[in-house]
């Protein structure tokens, strides 16, 4: 039997990067994502920082020695990596090679120098940042973490301050507001369903 | 009372060209769209060839003379016009204008030559292709119409094959299956939501 030509062919994978100021909830809006959203494989970072409470390896984070990371770091095996208060955090290069080279999208969630990096290395990644609604709720929801001493909260408040300078670099701005986490959720998933319609993401033209 | 200091702005309006090969059914799909999206303004062109049985002026097309039409291009009252078979179409420039500047969304079917008229004057815009699933089904749907003699079919076939090499030109491709519109309605929604997140489109940065 002949077969009929298919116009459309099949996409390629992509980065899904998720950048966000702390307090901003990105945590939990990954989470969600990855409940609803099955063509999306999370990428775990690695890190040197001892696992908190309730942290699983390989779930969390890929827990490691600061000599193996130096060791990783020195074969290329980072697609990015920082410091970040004396610990050491990466992105296992491999991993998301795989997820984007099966056709499927990987996620990241990660700052926003790492999300410039990954958008030098996959410069069809797609990038998306969430935005508290105000300055003033952000301050808020640090403090009502409660997990941090006051001179802390005022970090964090200008590293957020900093992170929301760089947000022009990224493709996609999302309002995370508080008590609609969901609908974050979907607008991402939008996010999703029009990128795999790029007509530059097919794998032949 | 002081006010909070929002960071998310307001976005801009765009233009929304949906094009597609006859018989691929974007006219159905233009319909259910506008129904579902409140966002929507359509674009009504103009035309000089005869209102066909049921189409209403003001609502299929704007209905005129040879000589109004020719006017209003001296005018540049058109961002694009075409001659096709005899007739003339043109897309009305003020509407467009005005849609755009309320911060909405004008949709507008037209050819892919439209298409990237529109793209040169409006370089946000957000162009949509609409794809038949295989070739032999775009001519069977072609035939179904039952509307066209055999000689008009293979010339509609021919134009839709020049049409599809332009797909190119086009940010997003969508496969409209048969008895699957609703899908397709829901995708264009998804672009829609996506493209309104476009950091890009903040009326301030």
């Amino acid at each position: 039997m002949k077969q009929d030509t298919v116009i459309f062919p099949p996409v390629k994978g992509f980065c899904l990067v998720v950048s966000a100021p702390s307090g901003t909830g990105k945590t939990s809006i990954s989470k969600l994502l990855l409940e609803t959203e099955p063509s999306i494989t999370r990428s775990v970072s690695m890190t040197t920082r001892p696992p908190r409470s309730g942290e699983t390896n390989g779930g969390d984070y890929h827990f490691t020695t600061p000599d193996r990371f130096r060791g990783l770091i020195k074969a290329g095996e980072f697609l990015e990596w920082a410091e970040v208060h004396g610990d050491l955090y990466g992105t296992p290069r491999t991993p998301i090679e795989q997820i984007v080279g099966d056709g499927r999208i990987a996620l990241l969630v990660i700052d926003v120098k790492g999300g410039q990096s990954i958008k030098t290395i996959f410069p069809d990644a797609v990038l998306v940042f969430l935005l508290p609604p105000s300055l003033e709720n952000l301050e808020q929801r640090l403090r009502n973490r409660g997990t941090e001493a006051g001179d802390v909260i005022e970090k964090r408040l200008n590293e957020a301050l900093i992170e929301l300078q760089c947000v022009s670099q990224y493709t996609y701005g999302i309002v995370n507001e508080e008590g609609r986490q969901q609908q974050t959720v979907d607008t991402i998933r939008a996010i999703i369903a029009a990128e795999r319609c790029r007509i530059s993401r097919w794998e032949k033209k």
